[in-house]
């Protein structure tokens, strides 16, 4: 296998563009990347297109080649990769794994979605669609009930507490009111994460993440090729998507994400890495007791200590260990197919010492991991520098 | 780049089933696909599911780990993909370049739709999801009108007869009737095909293919691995997935699928094969006219020559090359996300020898053609005996 290359990333800001149709974003992030790598359409082998739910959202689906077309590609494959929230995770996976078997040399991926023309109870019920429809969903649980569910239970069986996530919120805030492509530029107080209007209890609005517009784009080659598109590219070191059951009821302990476990072990592998070897991460926040769990996970803390480590500051731009300093799903927001390459994209840019204010001192080992639905899919990719 | 064997195919019946739900159908193909390969759920290494409207049919989104999870698969990388009706092509494409470059030995590949639960003004607006709905569809446009228009070209331009459109109808009608798992088992006089109910002008509705439930899977593996499952290996000699613009407007030719020639070229190359080498052949016929423009696209005969060669005999299964012995789309149904791995069954039963009463003579060497929307998809397949 060879090993693959990030040569080009591109992001839309995220945020809510109610005179932006999807297919204008995901062309506009596919441009970019393009222009950073100095690369033309006609370089591009295949396209590999995440998105969770346009068709629900806005009515289109064979979306792949119809972003593809947008951009003037034909004539390659063009395919959409659907993995919840983790679709965009599960198209790099795809792509990485097809470019390291030398299937293709050039690949374009995007991530897309586009949810603000739809009310709030619509989005709900359409994020409701990665859960168990028939289990779950029809028992009444929307994805915040899921995830307050989760977060319960590991108050009960850890210790957690409201403070321990409020402390999530209040750190990705802060990294997002300093990124120019967040969705939600605004710094909140504790106080604030802690009073907030309640979701489905314990968590409160401050601790969902964002219904978001925006794409997002890397093109990734051959690493013996990179220099042909850049003097500053990204080794993909370690990549790996794993499932599990869809239902949280089919899950034997909710506290903890097994496909992130097995996934993040096979990605730690393959790069010949340890989990404390890794500097930074972009990590998936669609909930703040998400990103407890996954730095739990992960392996960055033991088991229960992600609250506490979290509230210490371990995770913060100046700690051991930055976690989302793009803001997370959080703050920089959560348009549900683009956030597996986002933060492909995050990652990358620290890696090039071009995070600006957020930009970390140790930045040469870099990890991205994206969950789908309540843990049924996981993408762990590990990133560093050439 | 290894050589990749089907080595196992599973279908349920195609038709109305009000008493079946997508995850039930899609596990008893899967079932089926592994118990013809004398093989076990640990056996598979990733899970590729083609479903092109899961979630607008019956609200289910993140549909890989959930059938998976019904099949008791966890742990692996479980990936939906979708491209319009060659959503199930597709997976199947990327699952044969997946074991060809040694990414994986064993993948099981399935297709799956549950159509029957809406109503049919319902499941045209989402077929219609498969075009371009800003443009087309906005105008009025479904997949009829759309297939209409290429239909009232293809008669200006080279001659094209509604007889030659019914000519195809009746063929598919008494293929499928003789096949147990066909959607409807009924044969149709060419009288009959003539005077149907008009649905868009020139098609009526016995040019038009079915609303089924359905799916199937094929379970795949390196060539050199494939007698621990069969005896009956199926060779995959050639494949090619090739994208295009998805509004009709934006092609120079509508009587032509540049994306179907492509894709043709590609896999005869790769099998090393002419298209008068094929010996039968199952092809996307959603409507007659794109059987006969698949016929003329694939190389079988001349352009325009497509109607006459069909009414004339040539595609019967006593033919010179037999086409859609399976009844085709028409007659034993399009589950539109289990089509694309339902024609794999099809030609593999085939090439098996197991197709009874509509067992064609010569048949070492089949292809199967499954396009997406109004050909910005399409998908080739050359598989042959081992």
């Amino acid at each position: 296998m060879r090993q693959v290359a990030v040569v080009g990333i591109g992001k839309t800001a995220f945020g809510a563009f109610p005179d932006r149709d999807l297919r204008s974003l995901a062309v506009e992030a596919g441009q970019k990347a393009l222009e950073n790598a100095h690369a033309t359409t006609s370089q591009v082998e295949a396209f590999y297109l995440g998105n969770f739910a346009g068709p629900s959202f806005v009515g289109q689906n064979h979306l792949a080649p119809y972003v593809a077309g947008g951009m003037g590609m034909t004539g390659i494959p063009a395919t959409r990769f659907e993995a919840a929230c983790a679709s965009s995770g599960a198209a790099f996976f795809h792509a990485v794994s097809a470019v390291a078997a030398g299937l293709y040399d050039v690949i374009l991926v995007t991530g897309v979605e586009k949810m603000t023309s739809q009310s709030t109870p619509k989005v709900t019920e359409i994020l409701a669609g990665a859960g168990d429809v028939c289990g779950e969903v029809r028992a009444g649980a929307t994805f915040p009930a899921l995830f307050a569910m989760i977060a319960r239970r590991h108050m009960y069986q850890y210790g957690t507490t409201r403070e321990h996530m409020a402390a999530v919120a209040v750190k990705n805030h802060q990294n997002g009111a300093k990124n120019p492509l967040a969705h939600m530029r605004k710094v909140i107080t504790m106080e604030q994460a802690l009073s907030g209007k309640p979701i489905s209890e314990p968590l409160t609005v401050y601790d969902c993440s964002l219904i978001s517009d925006g794409a997002a784009a890397v093109l990734i080659a051959p690493f013996e090729r990179a220099s042909e598109f850049t003097d500053k590219p990204i080794r993909v070191l370690g990549i790996s998507q794993t499932s599990d059951h869809v239902a949280l009821d089919e899950k034997a302990d909710i506290t903890t994400f097994q496909a992130v476990q097995t996934s993040a072990e096979k990605a730690y592998k393959m790069a010949g890495v340890k989990s404390t070897d890794i500097q930074f991460a972009e990590v998936h926040d669609c909930f703040t007791i998400a990103e407890i769990v996954a730095i739990e996970d992960l392996g960055f803390v033991k088991k229960g200590e992600g609250g506490p480590y979290t509230l210490a500051g371990g995770t913060c731009i100046q700690g051991e260990r930055p976690v989302n300093t793009s803001g997370g799903l959080k703050s920089k927001g959560h348009p549900v197919g683009a956030t597996g390459v986002g933060q492909i994209c995050d990652v990358a840019q620290q890696i090039r010492g071009e995070a600006g204010e957020r930009q970390v001192k140790r930045n040469s080992l870099g990890l991205a991991q994206n969950l789908g639905g309540s843990g049924a899919t996981s993408v762990v990719t590990i990133l560093g520098a050439a």
